[in-house]
């Protein structure tokens, strides 16, 4: 476990995740109630809307709305998720989000037909397109992302070498255009991942990029999680994006299950469990958690929101001695 | 990576975790249904049932019914669990069953208590008197085991020494009476492990003990169950009890909440995609889970029944290429 950081960074994205992939109509007063609850809980980074086509995802369609009513909390960064020029210069638009750019490729040509009608190159282009934009608006760029990194439902495995290749382009573009990534997130976005995987290429993106802090974003489809979670750890990434109560999924990614994203409590626990601090209050959260619970309807995956936070039993225990 | 097995045996325990967890009776001939679906997948061990008095746990009361109505597969153990001297009787007289011995210690006096109505003092005595009756009826005894070794709902944390201190005796007791305990179980009974508990403990226990080969016993209360798998292979643990589609719990670990056992099929997809051999059919093992979910009338926590195996994705996007 020597490579086991001392700290992580968690970028929940519960309220993107989850009401992007809820199919009935949720208020948006709720949306805002999960936010804000979000915001008590101490994580640094919440991910509170995507601005995209509400023709392709209804559920995202008071964005602005929902920017306009949360209640900013000091020390907690608020982004939200673009696709395209639109996107950037609504989340711009809202005058209320750290707007931060980032350079974003995919590692399957036809997940990417699928899910932003582009091909490889067009891609290319339409990151240059987004870097001038960012640049127009003095938005800073300091992070790159690879989609689809660990596998995909229509094209398979994606070899290492590929993924190698794409971090190397993102580099580029941002070289060329005067920028430096520091963050690289790597995204399990059909949830292909096992640990084994997460070692390899975790480990081969670390030795060719030494400078680049990872991260990584994981989804749950096939309970693999946690456990790809603590490989990243045991290979010293230090940055997750998760979910509170497991929300989310990908709506484009081409299965019925409820593939939800690494749950933020289940992870906060483990972290905080083994030493490993996330700045995070796991019980704040478990609350947090419930209530999306209750605003979704339905169950939602998360573990820890059911088995409670062993802090709870340490103190009944204390208090019994 | 290095400790990685090559192979892990499974220890099959869906049946009798899930259905003496069960509230709702479930027909004699639907717990038949299912072990002989489990018998089909390639699985080698199979824990049928177990033989506890009906007033404690009224789901087993028709343990020996079961056992009359499965049809055992060559090369497959069936296996039940028994407390006590009239248990193992039971099991004997079902005369269908591989019938084995163990020695089980518990790190929690109190969970002891609460649980077989024991001190430990009491409970060393009781597994002479086992002892005895095993070697009355030329029972083999190979294996050990520590329930709650990794924490406790009532005493909480538990030192790592106790549970040193504890396998010693296991294996004192073993050795008085003439016998070689072969492989070592730690169960995680209440859900407290994480990765770095798992690495510790296991680690603890080869150091002191390197000719036990050792078991784990997870519970997915706190959704670590995978990632404790994945830290028990990473310490060469090769051999792992789990439960068809999460199936189980403990009816005395005093929480409401579902509390599964590690999942064999989300197991089993994270070994056979990491290289490492099970034995066992996922995709046949999927149909299992579906008929168990659909036996007990809810959804039960397993990912991968839901998510799909990649076999299948990774045949389809041959067959399109």
């Amino acid at each position: 476990m020597a490579d086991l950081p001392k700290s992580i960074q968690i970028n929940e994205e519960g309220p993107r995740e989850g009401f992007q992939f809820e199919k009935g109509p949720i208020a948006t007063s709720r949306k805002i109630e999960l936010v804000d609850a979000l915001s008590r809980t101490g994580v640094k980074q919440i991910q509170v809307c995507s601005f995209v086509p509400p023709k392709n995802v209804p559920g995202m369609a008071d964005a602005d709305d929902v920017v306009r009513g949360f209640t900013r909390q000091p020390g907690v960064r608020y982004t939200a998720l673009w696709l395209n020029e639109k996107g950037l210069q609504r989340a711009l638009a809202a005058g209320k989000l750290d707007v931060k750019g980032s350079i974003s490729l995919t590692a399957s040509e036809t997940f990417l037909r699928r899910n932003q009608n582009r091909s490889m190159q067009e891609n290319i282009e339409a990151q240059r397109r987004i870097i001038d934009m960012y640049k127009q608006h003095n938005v800073p760029v300091e992070r790159g992302s690879i989609m689809a990194a660990f596998g995909c439902n229509f094209e398979g495995d994606i070899p290492i070498d590929r993924i190698v290749g794409l971090t190397q382009q993102v580099l580029d573009l941002a070289s060329e255009c005067g920028l430096t990534i520091k963050v690289f997130s790597l995204a399990d976005t059909m949830a292909w991942a096992t640990p084994g995987a997460i070692i390899r290429v975790v480990g081969a993106i670390r030795e060719r990029f030494p400078a680049l802090r990872l991260a990584l974003h994981l989804h749950d489809t096939r309970g693999m999680g946690i456990a790809n979670a603590y490989a990243g750890l045991e290979m010293g990434v230090d940055i997750f994006d998760a979910s509170v109560a497991g929300l989310g999924g990908c709506p484009f990614a081409a299965h019925k299950s409820a593939a939800g994203n690494l749950c933020t409590e289940d992870l906060v626990f483990m972290c905080e469990e083994m030493g490993i601090e996330t700045g995070v209050d796991l019980d704040r959260l478990i609350e947090a958690a419930q209530l999306a619970e209750e605003i979704v309807g339905h169950p939602l995956p998360g573990a820890v929101k059911q088995g409670g936070s062993l802090r709870r039993l340490r103190e009944k225990v204390r208090a019994a001695a």
